[in-house]
């Protein structure tokens, strides 16, 4: 959805002129376009870049030295018009003759070829060069049927440097054709994308599906299948361009991993890890790689990946310093490799000597984590939609992260011979470190105190037990600096250990006083749906979480009632 | 929707992996985060930022000269553990002591806390920075109950240039106090975010509302409204940061306008033009201003405008020369500023003198122009759905503004006293100019070229209307590179010359000969349903649009109805 705008009619104009005025650094608003804000020499070759809005940075953001001398904008997906193109490429003129490059659209030929005629009869040298990068929208062996896509940015830049190195128009023109010729593109979309002013999207992707070669104007591609994990839409990528590697192709490749719009910076970077590794299998080098968002479509889900097959002219103008709004290229700040540095390995695998006594202890309590992080991982989605009723919605997911993370370190320790309080120790250790986050830290915290009552020596005896309870509850409170009625965990730790403390100290067996704590702690978790959560402590100061009780005192007392119910095994 | 992943359980750490791996030149990655991959000079103050994943260039975008030194990343959402802040922050340490940089959330406090502490009993000396700048999650008078959103950038790029000029471990502390002191920031969110794996959203906001004040994890904002015009909008969010202005303020401010993730550049851009007036009317100088994604919630949508009080310290280090992933400042090549040019006014003023019985003509051309013009408006969406069938579904708009756009013109001619000719002939330009893209161009040239068969001397004959129609076919045929059944215009407009010329020449009335010829191009238009579009010239080359007719052939044969029902009148 295109949710910020005025008049949709001026759109594209009035983000032209926002766009001009934070880059002013760079870039001066013209009727059409942008020009270079920078002094360029008399008789360099100008290079401008254009066509529709709605693929930012696509054009304007590729203007500046080493790159465009300007860019002409149409409106939303439309080609600027012949009058355009042809007025902003006049005032960006040097006298060495122009070159114009766009993305080979019907539209986008018409008006780039009248204003090139037009410009030519004015005595301007003019050569267009239309990018044809779309492996989808034609044959191998047709390729001036393609359209052009995110190879507009590598190609421009290519053109851009051999322009600023001083070549002339012919010989720019001879790179720039090159460069065009060895550029493949292929790409999908997860979602359609919604005009400004719209009410509906332009076109629709089903849910869970994608469009294989989905053009960015939303063009129908050439199949739809199913949503592929991050590593097989990798090789669906890579292996569909390889498959055009030319034969005199020297291994050394440009590679852009654009998205479309609403697929984000982390996903394209999960992405990159998988199409990284397919292209180094294929014994390919990556120079200077570039992944993130340079031609859009509005607020289309997808991605591309491009490919250049470079040689030593393509490779030299590809790494050329480049300083636009969003393509840059080359240090700010000179600097120096930093020292290499090593990282010790962080997992203990040695504990102090233990009695067996203490071992069977620490198998117990091993076993008890584990049954914790099966009831974890069967909870997560509940309790993950009640933390989102007040704050992120991540409770969930550390609850089920952090107990899985202790279930395992604490399987190891026993495997090494562990004693209780080492058990217990690495379990809250391993529980903070995997969950991170807010529960984490309380959690880790909790049971690493918890371990200081215990001993890897004597067999744990229930005052063991309630005396660590209690050591936790205090380290938590102190941490979390939350008291009973904040709406926190505290709400039924604070019951279950008072409530256990109680019960063991009158004599009561450790099962029995276990499950009564559990019970008064499960109480106490469902009435913290009356409480309003501490303004500033908890991530809200709204009402919205009323009626709903606290996902870390829920969890809290899931997992008391967990171990109550193992205790009372035979 | 996050559609790119593998196991959700490790898109953090995969995340970063593949960042690191692009952004090599910039960090390089450890457990739990990255630091720089640059040397630093031994007692330099390490700037350590991080927080939960999720929020990309937050925080890893951020590492480089003249920003952090380090950047430690819990999983999606979750507070690194204390154990990977240690850690990370240990191996960033270069004896001059460190600052830890986050957001101030209940998870990061307890975390960063922890680790501080655990570097302090090792000898470390360490202070903590939580930013509190989301004026929505806390009353201006208790800033400490603030959670830390998009004032983040600021804030470290601050404490960042602070550190690299050398001050200590007290100065950059104080320096880094103040700004967060002096730093606001309020936003909005026009839908939620989807955690990776996860099938619905973490919270929803209805269609066409927004969440005012909402958390970037999606925690309760203050209010919900219907979504706003971009100006009112703009107005909302710098008003309510002004209301915070400090006493003590010059009037020069940095200025963050930061996207969530989905709401795109294009709009940030409008929405800036809005900000930026109502900025200036309030007597602030923008210093060096930022519009982009800075602080990001996955695939929210939504934004956020951050305003920093500069005093002439907090400058300085706000513009000092930055070089990171996404925050980068200053020059790469070296440049002056270009002189000044003029544009000359293109709009055309006076036309060659007329006759009167040809002005009475250029009159009617510019009442069928004009009403062509209210039925273009009435058929925008129509036509705008037929064309999303087979190309980018922009025809509606493009036809609605080239003939709204040549209404005008030829008024503003017909006004100015211009005859026949020149009346289409500026109708023509003004249809290119306004409308772009594929129609503009093909219709500004039909018009153009049929305005030559004209005259601003003698009445229009039914032969010039024939001879003139002919003419302008040719001129699209040349242009447009179609041929009569290749699914455009000329399917529908090749029938009407034709006819129309048929007629006209066996002496039929201009009424009744257009009117037939329109009849014939209209069922000619519905035939293109049965044609497929040319491979390539369509922008599509799949079968998609089979069954559904040519949006530029049912146009043409709209536009020429509509003239003919005016024929038609007494």
């Amino acid at each position: 959805m295109t949710c910020i705008h005025d008049d949709p009619e001026v759109f594209a104009t009035t983000a032209l002129a926002g766009f001009a005025s934070v880059y002013a650094r760079n870039v001066r608003p013209v009727t059409g376009g942008v020009l270079r804000s920078t002094a360029t020499p008399e008789g360099k070759v100008a290079v401008v870049v254009g066509g529709g809005s709605g693929h930012y940075p696509a054009f304007a953001g590729f203007v500046g030295p080493g790159l465009a001398d300007a860019a002409v904008a149409g409106d939303v997906f439309a080609s600027p018009s012949a009058h355009s193109v042809a007025h902003v490429t006049r005032l960006a003129h040097r006298g060495g003759g122009i070159l114009l490059g766009f993305g080979k659209y019907a539209g986008d030929v018409m008006n780039f070829g009248l204003a090139a005629e037009r410009l030519q009869s004015e005595g301007i040298d003019v050569r267009i060069l239309p990018v044809t990068d779309d492996v989808a929208s034609g044959p191998a062996d047709k390729p001036e049927l393609r359209r052009g896509v995110a190879g507009d940015l590598v190609v421009f830049k290519i053109v851009g440097a051999a322009a600023e190195a001083g070549l002339n128009l012919d010989e720019v023109e001879r790179v720039g054709i090159k460069a065009n010729a060895r550029t493949v593109t292929f790409g999908v979309a997860f979602t359609g994308c919604t005009l400004p002013g719209a009410k509906q999207p332009l076109f629709t992707v089903p849910t869970q599906r994608m469009g294989i070669g989905l053009g960015i104007h939303g063009e129908p591609g050439i199949s739809e299948d199913n949503v592929l994990p991050a590593k097989e839409l990798a090789a669906l990528l890579v292996n569909k361009l390889l498959s055009e590697r030319p034969a005199n192709c020297s291994g050394r490749v440009a590679v852009v991993l654009n998205g479309l719009g609403c697929t984000k910076y982390e996903e394209l970077f999960v992405l990159w890890v998988g199409i990284e590794a397919v292209l180094k299998q294929a014994g390919l080098t990556l120079v200077q790689p570039e992944v993130g968002e340079f031609v859009t479509s509005l607020d289309m889900a997808g991605c591309s990946l491009t490919i250049t097959w470079l040689d030593e002219e393509l490779e030299k103008f590809w790494c050329a310093p480049a300083d636009t709004p969003v393509m840059r290229r080359g240090a700010i700040i000179p600097t120096e490799p930093a020292a290499p540095i090593s990282e010790a390995s962080q997992e203990i695998t040695s504990f102090p000597a233990a009695t067996a006594a203490s071992q069977a202890n620490g198998k117990c309590i091993a076993g008890l984590i584990a049954e914790i992080a099966d009831v974890m991982r069967t909870a997560e989605n509940d309790l993950g939609r009640i933390d989102a009723l007040a704050g992120d919605g991540d409770h969930g997911m550390g609850m089920t992260r952090g107990s899985a993370a202790a279930a395992e370190a604490a399987r190891k320790a026993v495997a090494a011979g562990a004693g209780a309080a080492s058990v217990l120790a690495v379990a809250g250790d391993a529980w903070a470190d995997r969950a991170g986050g807010t529960s984490g830290a309380l959690w880790g915290l909790a049971l690493r105190t918890w371990s200081t009552a215990l001993s890897d020596q004597r067999e744990v005896t229930p005052q063991d037990v309630a005396k660590g309870a209690q050591a936790s509850l205090d380290a938590v409170k102190r941490l979390g600096r939350a008291k009973i009625g904040d709406k926190t965990l505290v709400d039924s730790f604070e019951p279950f250990v008072v409530t256990l403390s109680e019960q063991i100290a009158k004599g009561v067996a450790l099962n029995a006083a276990w499950n009564e704590a559990a019970r008064v702690s499960t109480a106490a978790a469902e009435q913290t749906a009356q409480l309003t959560p501490k303004l500033g402590r908890a991530r809200s100061h709204t009402t919205r979480s009323l009626g709903h009780p606290d996902a870390g005192a829920v969890s809290l007392a899931m997992c008391a009632r967990t171990v109550g119910a193992i205790l009372d095994r035979p």
